[in-house]
């Protein structure tokens, strides 16, 4: 997996600029203002004053635009899980992941939010998140096993873990950004667990 | 939410026959040996020996002939939470209903591989189906807070279950169904639990 342009990098605090930036900004502004089936590639290059050329090299298609930082999110964590101190458990090892990923969210909530607008009103985008985050948790899941995790234990906690994400996240978005990231993914982890022992 | 005629109703032990079930059993035929893009709406009725307007009294498209039985699992797993005795635990209800609901998976063994070979073979059915999933599991939080469940801990114990029950299933199906699902579904729970248990 690369990291395009537009990646999300916690560690610098924002989207990279550049022209990945620049076409997500401009096909964001217009799947909202015309929706996303009646928004063409074209459109969005002309937008953002530049080729359509230069959005193949950045996007397979309109769709992937939405997408590039969840593509960032996989890389990061997947990476932090492979290279988690050997004595961490599985699943701490994929919270830590989990946890440290958002930590600069906040910087770019208002991003975040028209995505999120978009994704509300398209189905075919829904899909395709669901999809991505069905990925991103196969991946942690083959970092894990890389770390001799038995496959029903590191499919778990990558199951787990990014359950965890996607709750916090919906949280986070809806409580408009005012959480702290790593605290808020910590709180719902816990919460996660105390749930699940009321069955035991 | 209704239950057509090809549900799969536990207390009977088996999918009930009818028209249902004879679209089902000449879809998944069809999509397995030409390919689901490939297959028509009048192909499968006309090896059904039914009428596409019998057809479409069953299922709104050709992709839905694949997802009677999961319309079937929510109707009878929402049924379930919501009619749990008020001392049982959020987690509880929801993994007694996917335990109960799952019972007699076995004698329909078949039908659900050659359902999930179709399934493997497609990404867009693939895509449909965790956005499936996602709706039982929104549907299940939604039976939850009628229990005065907070909106947190019933999204959890909704989410959490679903998940259990989705890689209890994959784990079931690739061993030919040779656990018995109850047991099953309650190991892979209690794993679950215990996987969680290494981040607290």
């Amino acid at each position: 997996m690369t990291c395009s342009a537009n990646s999300y990098t916690p560690g610098m605090g924002r989207w990279q600029s550049g022209a990945g930036e620049r076409l997500e900004r401009a096909a964001l502004e217009l799947f909202l203002e015309q929706g996303f089936d009646a928004t063409t590639v074209p459109q969005i290059t002309a937008r953002a004053g530049l080729t359509t050329r230069t959005f193949f090299r950045h996007y397979a298609d309109k769709r992937e635009v939405v997408f590039g930082g969840v593509d960032f999110i996989q890389a990061f964590v997947v990476s932090k899980v492979a290279s988690a101190p050997a004595f961490v458990t599985p699943m701490e090892a994929v919270a830590r992941a989990y946890q440290e990923v958002g930590a600069n969210f906040q910087e770019n909530i208002e991003v975040f939010r028209q995505r999120q607008r978009v994704i509300d009103a398209t189905l075919e985008l829904q899909a395709r998140e669901l999809g991505k985050l069905a990925v991103i948790a196969s991946a942690i899941a083959g970092a894990l096993r890389e770390r001799d995790v038995t496959v029903e234990s590191a499919t778990l906690a990558a199951e787990l873990g990014t359950l965890v994400f996607r709750i916090t996240f919906e949280r986070w978005l809806t409580g408009h950004g005012l959480h702290d990231w790593p605290s808020l993914f910590r709180e719902q982890l816990n919460e996660a667990g105390a749930v699940m022992a009321g069955s035991l």
